[in-house]
């Protein structure tokens, strides 16, 4: 399968939509809205291994991963390119398996894949980028939080470190409905991308506060109490608030801690001082 | 390094701007103006090798590729995004020498780094989003050309496959003035990324028309033919109107040919069909 032949495939799918330009030309944003990007990578043998997922697992994870980001936000989802780089052996079965994984989550989200780029390397690679809006002013951050303000996460903690002790392919949900409705409610948000323990610590050196945990963890079935703390890769909210609700159609809210005066950046544990042990990509 | 410090470092660099959210938090497009995105990517090995490139050329060339990709749309770069993977074993000073590379360009087209990822991987792999905007319905696309057009060519041809050639670094100008004026007189426009013989050939497939070149091509100094028609990477504008200066701002506009009416895609050089010869990723 040439680039032409691959592309002209792709422009063919569902979901897919003004392929065949220099750039993807877009409506941009309306009066009263703020644009909203993010890019993230998802690497053979450093995100996924190809004996584990299925071309499709690994489209739908690839984009779901950006997708969280989009959610930590607040954002409302509009549109994706995808940067695909593919090692010369690969069966063109696969390419197109990973596109229809893509794009089945696309639609299930009601945004477009609007462009990208293809390329040759030694392994697969892929960036996925996506755009979406928040109305002005209401996009949520990681600073913000202040002294006082519960400290809250979405669904169960650990789940990625089990599939990945499983050798089981992993798609996050992104949590895109709950970030919309904390909007109006979050003081600050983040995505638990690398674990509780780090991703607590650089909201709270964002928002130049401390964190006390002084709650049991909402830990996943099969997972212990490390995973929760330092696995990475649940894509879970993690939020600031002054009180949330137990759930948010379906999905359970835990608070887990408080926000109080202090060094910027520092979190105990129940007494302990908690090292921000989870993913450092450099470390 | 870690990713901590690497993005503590990236922060404080000059023309970066609301780095340490989930997401890029933009203001948005202005009433009358659509939104222009474009992903490309840059890897050692396929697009260049360490050895030939420094840091900070590589920096500058994978955010020159991206920018004439807006350039080609008629679109004014506002804002980019890095995703960089790094090897374990690169020196801290050679990812700073890529930023500051990039940055620099950047600076100098007046848009902002706001966003990324960072991951570790086996080769440099970098992928730079841009996004700009045009007024709305101005932006240049591939379709559009029609019977008894202009084709146009701006600068030389062949100047990246000289460079390859003497193993020099090739850090293109992405020609962002000229699509800004061409927004008004081009009926068709893209970038020359993969070499004339493919571009014009995917040009006049979107436009549904053929192209007979019958004029001298602008042949880079010490390229030859085949350099011009095949060699990619030159980054020069390729588009169609009525007529056009014979420069802009000092580069030269050469008039390299017709658009006739015929089968899509088909192109004749000189009374021969010109095969797609230039760069497919995938062949």
């Amino acid at each position: 399968m040439t680039e032409l032949e691959l592309v002209r495939w792709i422009r063919s799918q569902p979901g897919v939509a003004g392929i065949g330009d220099d750039c993807a030309i877009l409506p941009g944003t309306r009066a009263g809205e703020e644009l909203i990007l993010k890019a993230d990578q998802f690497i053979e043998d450093i995100h996924f291994r190809r004996t584990v997922y299925s071309a499709g697992q690994a489209g739908a994870a690839a984009l779901a991963r950006s997708l969280s980001d989009l959610a930590a936000s607040g954002a409302t989802p509009r549109w994706c390119l995808l940067s695909l780089a593919l090692p010369g052996g690969l069966d063109g079965s696969w390419t197109k398996g990973f596109f229809r994984g893509l794009l089945n989550l696309a639609r299930a989200h009601r945004l477009k894949l609007v462009g990208g780029d293809l390329a040759r390397a030694g392994r697969i690679y892929a960036d996925v980028v996506v755009a979406g809006v928040a109305p002005r002013g209401k996009a949520l951050r990681r600073r913000g939080a202040s002294a006082d303000d519960g400290i809250f996460v979405s669904g169960v903690l650990g789940s990625a470190a089990v599939a990945l002790r499983r050798s089981r392919a992993w798609i996050p949900s992104p949590r895109l409905a709950l970030g919309r409705a904390l909007r109006n409610r979050a003081t600050s948000c983040m995505d638990l991308s690398d674990g509780l323990s780090i991703d607590l610590h650089r909201l709270c050196l964002e928002s130049g506060v401390s964190a006390v945990v002084d709650r049991p963890l909402p830990v996943a079935s099969g997972a212990t109490l490390d995973d929760a703390l330092h696995g990475g890769e649940d894509y879970e909210l993690l939020f600031t608030a002054a009180s949330a609700p137990p759930s948010h159609r379906g999905l359970s809210i835990t608070r887990i801690g408080t926000i109080v005066r202090g060094r910027a950046g520092e979190v105990t544990f129940f007494g302990h001082k908690l090292l921000p042990l989870g993913y450092d990509h450099f470390r």
